[in-house]
C-alpha cells in the first residue's frame, strides 16, 4: 500500500531534526514540496528542505511540487476562509498523491511539529475522507519553535506546576490570555504584544525572530522597555533575510 | 571554561532524539544521572538514558550519579515545598558540578523538552546564582510528549488558529481550563479528567500511557465512553511496566 509520512523537521536548524525523521526521509520515494501561490516562498525555508533532502533522502528520490492555492490574507470570516482554502489544497494534494506508485512512500516536511499550527494533517484527513485514494499515513513529531525559543533563551516555559497558554498573535489581545502568567505566542505578523493592556507592564518577554534559522535573533527583558528594540530588530531581520517570523513567550514577573 | 549541556532527549523513543542532542552527547565528558531518593526510579527510563549513552556518548565518558533528595508527595503548600526541594537538589548538583575538570563538558539528559515541565534549568540557575562555580551552559530543545502523543494519534493539537492550553492534572479541574476547546494535560497521576463537570460530555480524549516507550498504549474517543477503558488500560500498563505516565489531549467536539 502507498504510505505517506508527515514529518516534523523542527523549527529550522537542520540539526534540530530527529533520528526518526532522518530515517523516514531516507525511506521516502517522493518528497512533496508545497510552493506558495503568491511567490511568498521563504527561500531560506525552501533551502532548508532542499538541504535536508540532500543530506538524508534516499538516492533517486523525486521532488514533486504542489502549487498552493491563493489565500485571502485579511478575511472577514477567518475560519470559513481557511476551510475553503484547505478544500482547494486538498484538491491539489489528492492529485499529487494519485501520482504515487503502488507501494511508494511519499513525505511532507513540516516546519516544527505537524500537530502544532500546521494544516498538513487536516488536509490529508480531507483527502482520505473523500474515499478516492487508499493509502496509509504516519506522523513524525518535531521540536516546536516554542521549545527552540526557550532553549535559545535558556529558560523554562512556565512557573512550577503552572499552565502554559499557547496562542496566536491574532488572539493575544481578545481576552483569552487574561489571567495567564505564561503565554507563548506564534503566528504573530504584527507584534500584537504592543497592544496589551497597560503597555505590558509587569510582563517580561522572551522574543525570537526566525528561531532556529541563520537569521535567529533574540531579545529578552521587561516588555515595555524592550519593545522598541524588538521592533527595530524585527525590521532589520526582515530586511536582511527577506522574511521574519516571531515566536515569543510572555511571563508575568513573579 | 566548564560547559554544561541540558539536553532534551524527547519523550522516550531513542529515535525521537535530535541530531543536535546526539552531537552534544557525543562531546560530553560526564553524564549526570539523577537517581530518585525513594527508589521510584523508572527502570525503563534509566535504561533509555543508558542506551542513549551507549549509542551516542564519547568513548571514555563518565556517568556521575546524583542522589535526588526526598520529596513530600502530597504537600500542603505545593509551591513552597517544591522550592525547598529544588534548593536541596541545587546543593547536590553544585557538589556534582564541582567535580567537573577545567574545560570538561557535563550533561543532563532530560526527558522531553527542558523548558517544559522539568526543573533542571531552574536548579542550574540556582547553582549559578550562588556564584561559587563558574561554568557556561546551553540547552538543547527536545520533542515533547504532547507532540509525540498527537503524532501517535495522527491528529492536530488545536482548532485552526485557536489557542492550546497546556496544564497539569492538578489544575485541570480548578477552572483554568474553562472555555478552552483544546487542552493538553501532563503530570496527571490520577486521571483528573474523571472529575470534569458533566462527566466530560461533549469532549473527545486522545490519551496515551508511557508515550514513546515500549509500553506506549493509546486510547481515543468520546471521554465519557472511553474513560472506563482508559482506567483499565492504565492499570494494565502499570502492572506490565512497573510505571505509568499519562499524557492526553481533551478536545471539545466541533
Amino acid at each position: 500500500m502507498k504510505l505517506l509520512w508527515i514529518i516534523g523537521i523542527g523549527p529550522g536548524d537542520p540539526e534540530q531534526i530527529t533520528l526518526q525523521a532522518v530515517a523516514a526521509l531516507g525511506a521516502t520515494d517522493v518528497v512533496f514540496a508545497v510552493d506558495k501561490a503568491d511567490g511568498a516562498d521563504v527561500s531560506e525555508l525552501a533551502a532548508l528542505r532542499d538541504e535536508l533532502c540532500r543530506r538524508h533522502a534516499a538516492p533517486g528520490h523525486r521532488v514533486v511540487h504542489i502549487a498552493d492555492p491563493p489565500r485571502e490574507r485579511r478575511p472577514a470570516d477567518y475560519a470559513a476562509t481557511v476551510a475553503d482554502w484547505h478544500g482547494a489544497r486538498a484538491d491539489r494534494y489528492e492529485a499529487a498523491f494519485a501520482g504515487l506508485g503502488p507501494d511508494e512512500v511519499g513525505a511532507f516536511l513540516v516546519l516544527g511539529d505537524p500537530g502544532w499550527y500546521d494544516s498538513t494533517i487536516r488536509i490529508v484527513e480531507q483527502v482520505l475522507a473523500r474515499g478516492t485514494l487508499d493509502f496509509d499515513w504516519r506522523v513524525v513529531p518535531g521540536v516546536t519553535s516554542v521549545s527552540a525559543l526557550a532553549a535559545a533563551h535558556r529558560t523554562v516555559l512556565h512557573g512550577v506546576g503552572r499552565p502554559l497558554l499557547v496562542t496566536t498573535g491574532r488572539r493575544l489581545t481578545d481576552g483569552t490570555a487574561d489571567g495567564f502568567d505564561d503565554v507563548a505566542v506564534l503566528l504573530d505578523g504584527g507584534l500584537a504584544c504592543e497592544d496589551l493592556p497597560d503597555g505590558g507592564e509587569g510582563l517580561d518577554i522572551f522574543w525570537g525572530a526566525n528561531v532556529g534559522t541563520p537569521g535567529e535573533t533574540l531579545v529578552a527583558g521587561p516588555l515595555p522597555e524592550v519593545l522598541p528594540r524588538i521592533a527595530a530588530v524585527r525590521a532589520a531581520v526582515r530586511a536582511a533575510r527577506g522574511w521574519v517570523l516571531d515566536t515569543y513567550l510572555l511571563r508575568r514577573r513573579r
